[in-house]
């Protein structure tokens, strides 16, 4: 199967379509721009899911759900944020259906039901949260407002990609009410630390923390703290974002607090996301031309055992075996699933289990059953070695740790070595066409200046990092004044 | 708080109604029909949620995601499901928004972005599932399929009430797919009694099993089988079902299989389903006067402590005390918060906590650290004791057991005293007004009688039972011959 793949130097967005599908991740379905999440797929996401979760709740927040729709008057009041997803949005104007006169057997929309107010499809939901949270706020004692939703969204995107870019995703979204604009804004700052974690040591990503430059910014956010991650093709991801929304949604949805003090203000509000574009990320991070390659900390399954055998009675005690390991490797929290399917045979079982990506597998052959050995094949190296039954446990055990880490250092020196200094324009193109990655340059802080590179070239600036030196330049583009680099790219 | 509650004997409908929203569980929002479930009721649904989800796995099942939209062409494809749901279904019509011309900062549908065909919101998602199966059957090998997925799903419904029937919920819908006609069956059956399981041992509510009448089945369904629940009121509630569902949608979307032997045959579905209409059920069947009444095994916490303090010392002293307690009841894997809050007093604190339903309340207060004592308060009896800190965890381990149990057990005797054998019609017509609750009698099996007693009633068939004995009788409103009794109630 892993044969059958386009190689990621022939053509590296084919490699990429093509492994979504034939890993069975995900696939395009029958409505425009939608994505069917394959149960292997989700179960990666379920992974990603637990452990954001328990981050959130970690760090104070609790899970609620708000409504799907949004009124059109909801949508429109926070002019900026309505401005950013108008153009992209599904629309839901009628409420029933009715069998069309004119063709037996067919529906049509009943032109009887149409809604006073259209429904907007939510593409984000601070207007309905904030909405909601007027009539649950009053004093500060109802602060801090710490809230997180795992939710689908529709933003009407033109142009998808599986994981990347869909017009239906699912995504989790917090949304904060604080007392203070600073505790607003370490709450921000917080989160997006939590979603640097989470990639680095769960998806072993590595990611640069930043803000984004005005132009950049989410539609109603005062500022947006982000996580970049580096791709294989030497193109940019954004990870994460967590937003210091100001009190802007405060003031359009009027939610004002009594202090303390008794004095009355509007409340400060964030909000931050990471969604199923992560699965994207986590993909073109680590796989290679043989197909998915996966972190140890997020594989549905980090070990399978695979029988070799021509006789039944060779089934049957190679099952016992793989029982007791079974056992143990539960014990010592490691995931494991026997893969004795008599529908299958073992190469074929090989070659879908690397397609798949799952971290290690274990073959046992009947001179395995003499030997008291089994093989041991890594998904990363493809090294294979002879293990003897007694040390399987163990040598999995720090082999999966030894793996999440040798995938995130691997991640690490390619995209270390994929960030650039550059100090003048030519060699910024220079730069964006050969060795691509993230160049590190100077510029002069006009939104103007960033269009234009952008329009000339297609880099955009990802971010503007947090550990960013004071450091006296010229813009690249117009030789102004700046006083720090910043981190242009092409991005996906 | 508590003695803000209407009373059940005052007003049932009333008595609800207020409890969801002042136990913090759901409110009703700015669009019509659509609730927000706040973080307290959403905790609850969570637990809900990771039971049930363990229960799926452990039967075989995987969890998967579809699209939210379903194109009106797929919709109409299997005639009476489409039938059942096209009165009730939100569609979208349009893809974006632009600004009114005749409206400074509004926002009004672009007439130019219509939609080629009409996206219906998934009421239920056989439709999209399975058109995506047909992709993914070939042959006997990629059969049973056992997906479910965690979904929300839209019903306009005109007349809403807070978790029983909203426009908007959540819920899970599995979607098998079967080689013969009794896999399907026995899974289906299978679903019904795991659904019977979980609502038994975990929301302790008692439940008959059976399969609905032809007129109560699912649109597109050839046998319903259903968990029936009874609420204090005497109202029965279908608190889950799980359908076969033959052939049909197979037939519908076109999806064969080649058997081991070589031939082609539509492949046999089954689809089940529970839903947050189960937080209505949980609320109504143990809750009182006071407030909601949670089974331990899915109370958010199970137990809190609050201190009773006059100085900061002594607020010190029991928090330390009660930190210790926290880490010795978590060891035993019962949860446990520490209400502390110094904005609010024990006595708004013991309040809040009964309408919330917690079932074991700690208070610990100065003489108590006296006397290495506290006092531990349970909810469903609301009998207090003092106990001697060392046995505290001990006793709040068998006591949670107990409540467990007790909840259960009188549920099922209130259940038990609500089942009454009928053999005429005017008795019939007597114990539905004055006992209420479930009726057995017999029927003659025709959908004509069982719509008269409907229209003369308001009852329905809830379910034939599973264990219903073969017993010759007539029907109580015909007369006709009849083999078994079936059980009618009001419903919600």
């Amino acid at each position: 199967m892993g044969k059958n793949l386009t190689s990621r130097a022939e053509d590296y967005s084919k490699w990429y379509n093509e492994l979504v599908v034939k890993a069975d991740l995900a696939e395009n379905s029958a409505v425009r721009g939608c994505m069917v999440i394959k149960p292997y797929g989700y179960a990666i996401w379920e992974k990603m899911q637990t452990e954001l979760d328990r981050m959130f709740k970690e760090t104070g927040h609790q899970n609620a759900y708000f409504p799907l729709f949004v009124p059109k008057s909801l949508f429109e009041a926070e002019e900026k944020n309505a401005e950013g997803f108008a153009k992209e949005c599904a629309i839901v104007t009628h409420y029933r259906l009715e069998n069309d006169p004119d063709k037996e057997g067919k529906l049509r929309v009943d032109p009887n039901a149409k809604l006073e107010e259209e429904l907007i499809v939510r593409p984000t939901s601070e207007a309905i949260i904030w909405n909601t949270y007027k009539g649950w706020i009053q004093s500060y004692r109802d602060l801090p407002l710490l809230i997180n939703q795992w939710a689908n969204v529709v933003r009407w995107e033109m142009r998808t990609r599986l994981f990347l870019r869909t017009a239906e995703f699912l995504w989790q979204e917090g949304h904060t009410a604080h007392e203070t604009r600073q505790e607003a804004l370490d709450e921000a700052e917080l989160m997006n630390n939590v979603y640097a974690d989470f990639a680095e040591n769960f998806m072993a990503i590595p990611v640069i923390k930043g803000v984004k430059t005005e132009s950049e910014r989410f539609a109603g956010a005062e500022e947006t703290f982000c996580i970049e991650a580096l791709m294989q093709d030497g193109k940019a991801l954004q990870a994460g974002t967590s937003h210091f929304l100001g009190q802007n949604f405060a003031k359009a949805f009027d939610v004002k607090f009594t202090s303390k003090e008794g004095k009355q203000d509007y409340v400060w509000a964030t909000s931050w996301g990471v969604s199923t574009r992560l699965m994207g990320a986590l993909i073109m991070t680590h796989s290679d031309d043989s197909g998915l390659v996966l972190p140890p900390n997020l594989a549905p399954f980090q070990v399978v055992i695979v029988p070799i055998y021509k006789t039944d009675e060779q089934l049957e005690s190679i099952r016992e075996l793989a029982k007791g390991l079974m056992a143990d490797f539960r014990n010592k929290g490691i995931s494991v699933k026997l893969d004795d399917r008599t529908t299958h045979r073992p190469g074929a079982k090989f070659a879908e289990h690397e397609l798949k990506g799952v971290p290690l597998r274990i073959a046992i052959g009947p001179k395995d059953m003499e030997n008291g050995t089994v093989e041991l094949a890594r998904r990363d190296t493809f090294e294979k070695i002879s293990v003897a039954v007694e040390d399987i446990t163990g040598t999995v055990e720090s082999l999966l740790t030894e793996m999440q880490e040798m995938l995130f250092n691997k991640a690490l020196d390619f995209r270390n070595a994929h960030v650039t200094e550059v100090n003048d324009f030519e060699e910024f193109k220079k730069v964006l066409e050969t060795k691509t990655g993230f160049i590190s340059a100077h510029w002069d802080g006009t939104a103007e200046t960033e269009n234009k590179i952008k329009e000339l070239t297609k880099a955009t600036i990802r971010c503007i990092p947090m550990d960013a030196k004071e450091e006296s330049g010229k813009c690249i583009y117009t030789g102004n004044p700046s006083n720090k680099r910043v981190l242009f790219a092409k991005a996906y």
